[in-house]
């Protein structure tokens, strides 16, 4: 159960009824409303709360502030002047490498953004690699190169986290903070992020059912944090001719469900240039706020994912065709 | 490998070349050339056929025939004055109940589509139900009643069979015979259709991998009949929020390395109404050759596959969308 | 529902009552008693048959006659003066080739068996390849040969069909009928194996839950076959080291739950030899009924599965194995 | 390729080496030689190294120091005076509940491994629950109740740790240190196990290849803890019937081509109590070195994981019989 309190009850206070009832709590950061939330199995509103309610929500699973039971309309999410969610239409296209590898790789990265309009530059620092025998990722020097091109071009920058042990450094670098696949689990990250000034894009674990993906957001959320975005990215299936399976059937579920936003990555869901552009359209036309797509000025020497990237023409290409897209299904390309 | 023969080998005498090289062998329909198959590993040309081949193709797995390796193009198929494949840019939509239930219910599906010019008509006759307690299909009589709807609507009819026993009667009822995802397998069947005179939409099995799909068209192709559509329609992962989980990434698989048009099916797939319209969009905007959609006159009292079915307002809100999304990626829906 | 009806009742009254009530019918071929299977959502004795029933059993889902809900015990299943389930402790063991190839390869896997004290040989004669391309088996030359087998060893036999077209031929030469994974849902075999007077070994599909693949026995039960046992020979995963992924913990469920004898294949599951001798004996150790187990004088010639088959060296080490194993968790190898 | 380089090279001139070699590089605690690991491309003796070299072993994956292929036997892992792997044969039991909850039931379990002369107590005190609304662990208070059954009763303590955040303790604190199933590609715990001077059991993701799981190993490995123990704890895949799907196939792969010992977790498989004596007498059977079972004495007031834990009488019966199920296998239980 969800439960918002009067606004002028004193944390002191909002703290001992927390630990009475076995909840969590924060304020909004909108409202500054108390906002606490007990076990789903609480489907009576305890006793003691009852003078100091405003209004208590019955959820019937962990899935409880990102279900729609509780709020109808999908959220709105702010990358400074940049919204998706709410009542507008925009569907944010984000684009850049796998890695950053060098100044010059995401300079040429942020400039085809530039040059396109995309508003978003993706690169990651970190990289969450399954061989301790292979490219790590640039650490901090990346996350400043990054800082760098959001500086030189006005680009907002989106990086992801791959453990606990440098999660503050992407915090304080990134506009919007990607938490990893791997990584979904991570309760040190969630927590982090729940505390967060920050929206937090959270990709499915290739592992993971969409209600345990959904309770992962709910770490966050309950944290503090009410700007968190789902990524679906693929999952692990028998089919290993494509590297992933990108369910889209679990897109409409979450759309049905959640309220949350929703970006799709359907570049590591197939994981071969080949079928990107396709699974792009695609997921476009499902309404959703946004797309996370893999470029590189020259895929044939990225040092991770080269396989899957689409060079800055290919991308040319498929931007103008997501924009007829988009507009076929009432939507706005941002 | 696959051989072309020279025409005007009589057809004892292939019949012992093909004995001679371990291989399969049929008459092209079209232009009437005889085409060996030998197993893949074959990589040269058998000497004994040096000098009777016009052409030979090296594959490099047991998909042969439906590689792009051996016809770059998309095979065209022709379902009567229909076209889809080829040159065109057709995305041919099907509609109509899960199983045939009465005159009265068939003839309304069969009036959906002539209010909305829908061209093909699907129902089942014999459901390949996972349990005996429950409702079985028409049989016969349900086929005899798409006869009289192609008859008086002038609509093309889809059907599938389930098992060998009546293999012969579907392909004697339908214009498409559908060979179901639980019956892919079934050598009696794909043998059946490698002999018939009618197109096949193969669907594949929930449990298939591409490679083993793909290679069940191969026992219908090598068998004579040249016009095999093949049909996703959602495989078995972990996640059962949803009934299956569409694979397109598997869907941009086939359409780069096989020529077999393709025909989706996201009624199937997520199993639940609330999705179905925004996975039609997305299988629309991917560029291929058809649809195919579950509708019923009144789902809440469908005797099979209650849960997924469209109601007839909500596909023709969708078929109005769904030419919008085929217009931006360039191609006509018919 | 299951109900069991009055012994004296003719055929055509129970017919008709099992049109009212919607039910399926059969006469138990132990003691003649009609048994009635209705819809498993009826949850009250049907009017019309108060005064008829001896006895009735409610049902929770469309596993009713396999239930424990029914019959508490194992059903106990006779291949000729072998048996197994029911009150005894016997673990039958089966072995020989994936395919019957030559008459000189059978009578070696023949006289392993008799070496050993193997009571029942297996091979294949239709193998469901997934290739048209590869080696189909040899038909009926190879059910022969295994009746040849069968007269000059007084082996049992166990054999396999693959699709409606020979499963009477198949029927008529084995002792018991096995269905292949890929025919798990053909009606057309599971209503000609109910009709059968022979053993079915039901193997379970690899895509196939443990739901569909009870429910899938069910077809062969409420037909009248009451002697049905039930056999894990791997699933489909994301783990593709292996062939498939042996389910045991399938197993105990299947345990657990249903009535029916259980018989595992290990080495259709893992596919390669290395890993079958543990996983036989971790199969013996779950206290089932009985193993499949592959053989062949010579696996590196062997047509088909050549990568998984012991040796009969490698085979005779395991069973010595096999027997302290089972007497280990007090059962009796046969 | 893994290189052994001369005793007396110093450190400097190593990471040099390493350095330009683009290698990893520790020395063995053992034997104090310097062990360098390039990337598994590397198949030849890099020029600079030649003269340094004691021997080095080519690899073909990033599968490099837990390969057979560098070490042909298996690992010995001593913990205190117990050891598995290596030349003995022994197999290591080890019990006790999900969570510690209370003093009074971890010592109870205490005393059910004295009892028994069972020598391993397991019990988690950082829970990495799927939802925050459920309890999380006692955290250091249950860490330190471990180490008071440590002292009390002379047992060695296995617990889990969960993310990076806590790493130290835990190590601090325990015996056996588990990277629990969900943790398993956290880089902060990964490098931090490998810098610790305890044994590591390390879990399977239940959505994680057998390759990604060892090379999970090499993260540790390669940072200089050469005592890595695998465990099998179920992975996810279609069948929802039980919590997870045993990989015993993927145990023998395990078993052929890594060095590393084995223990098997079935409690965590299956999730229901029904299954896991089965299961604990199949996995005994595999000849693997150790299992984990989940036991509690009052299994139905447990605060996590009620539904698979054993109470003790349940544990008591099978511990009885896995004896001579080792015994069978020429194995001894410890």
């Amino acid at each position: 159960m969800i439960i918002h309190l009067n606004k002028n009850i004193p944390d002191t206070e909002i703290q001992s009824l927390a630990a009475a009832t076995k909840s969590t709590w924060f304020r909004s950061r909108k409202d500054d409303i108390p906002i606490l939330v007990t076990y789903s199995s609480v489907k009576e509103l305890p006793e003691i709360l009852v003078d100091k309610t405003i209004s208590h929500y019955i959820t019937d699973s962990d899935m409880q502030l990102s279900s729609r039971r509780y709020r109808k309309e999908t959220r709105e999410i702010k990358i400074g002047e940049i919204a998706i969610g709410g009542n507008n239409k925009n569907t944010l296209v984000i684009t850049g490498p796998c890695s950053v590898e060098s100044e010059e790789q995401i300079t040429q990265s942020a400039e085809l953004c530039i040059a396109l309009g995309v508003k978003v530059l993706r690169a990651g620092c970190y990289k969450p690699r399954t061989s301790p025998y292979s490219f790590q990722g640039m650490g901090i020097d990346g996350l400043k190169l990054l800082d760098k091109m959001r500086n030189t071009y006005g680009l907002k920058i989106i990086t992801e986290v791959r453990d606990s042990t440098h999660v503050q450094e992407v915090i304080s670098y990134t506009d919007i903070v990607q938490i990893g696949a791997k990584s979904m689990y991570d309760h040190g990250i969630l927590k982090a992020c729940g505390k967060a000034q920050k929206p937090i894009l959270l990709k499915r674990g290739f592992g993971t059912t969409l209600q345990e993906f959904v309770q992962a957001s709910e770490f966050i959320l309950s944290a503090g944090n009410e700007d968190v975005i789902l990524c679906e990215r693929g999952i692990r299936t028998f089919e290993t001719k494509t590297r992933f399976t990108f369910d889209l059937c679990g897109v409409t579920w979450l759309k049905q469900f959640t309220n949350l936003p929703l970006i799709l990555d359907p570049s590591h869901a197939i994981g071969y240039n080949y079928g990107v552009s396709d699974l792009s359209r695609a997921s476009a036309a499902m309404g959703i706020e946004g797309l996370l797509i893999e470029t590189h000025p020259n895929p044939k020497v990225a040092m991770s994912d080269a396989a899957q990237q689409l060079n800055h023409e290919q991308f040319t290409a498929l931007y103008a065709s997501l924009k007829k897209v988009a507009e076929a299904v009432d939507r706005v390309l941002i």
